[in-house]
């Protein structure tokens, strides 16, 4: 069976994002001030072929684990549809 | 009141996605071939002051509309905590 899995890969809460800091100071020159923070990650749409959704569960986890995500400065979460 | 749009921002469906073909690739050559098909995006959180959740989302979508997403390539999605 084929399974879809959204990844999201983000930096760390701990950690400053400088990334989504210039976002933000951009969008309020921008005039839209009324956004205070921004955190900017990776967002991955895995085709996850496996007998069930428990597997393609695991198969995402070993994606993130060996590839798609770096643990000293991102965590990442897995919703499979 | 204070709000959290999480946004995605995606190259369009029609449109080749180079870095996720790189990253199925990788992902393969580690053994997890199980992984078809990637495509790769933006995940952004968004801590917005509003008065209700219907303002939240709209300057979501204008932050998006104006800065986040080049609507020649990518498409966005918001959801609202």
């Amino acid at each position: 069976m084929m399974f879809t899995a959204r990844i999201n890969v983000m930096p760390l809460r701990e950690l400053l994002d400088p990334q989504g800091k210039a976002v933000a100071g951009a969008l309020e020159r921008l005039g839209i001030g009324q956004v205070r923070e921004v955190r900017i990650g990776k967002h991955m749409i895995l085709k996850i072929e496996a007998s069930g959704p428990q597997e393609a569960r695991q198969i995402a986890e070993v994606a993130c684990t060996r590839l798609l995500a770096n643990p000293v400065m991102e965590y990442f979460e897995i919703a499979l549809d």
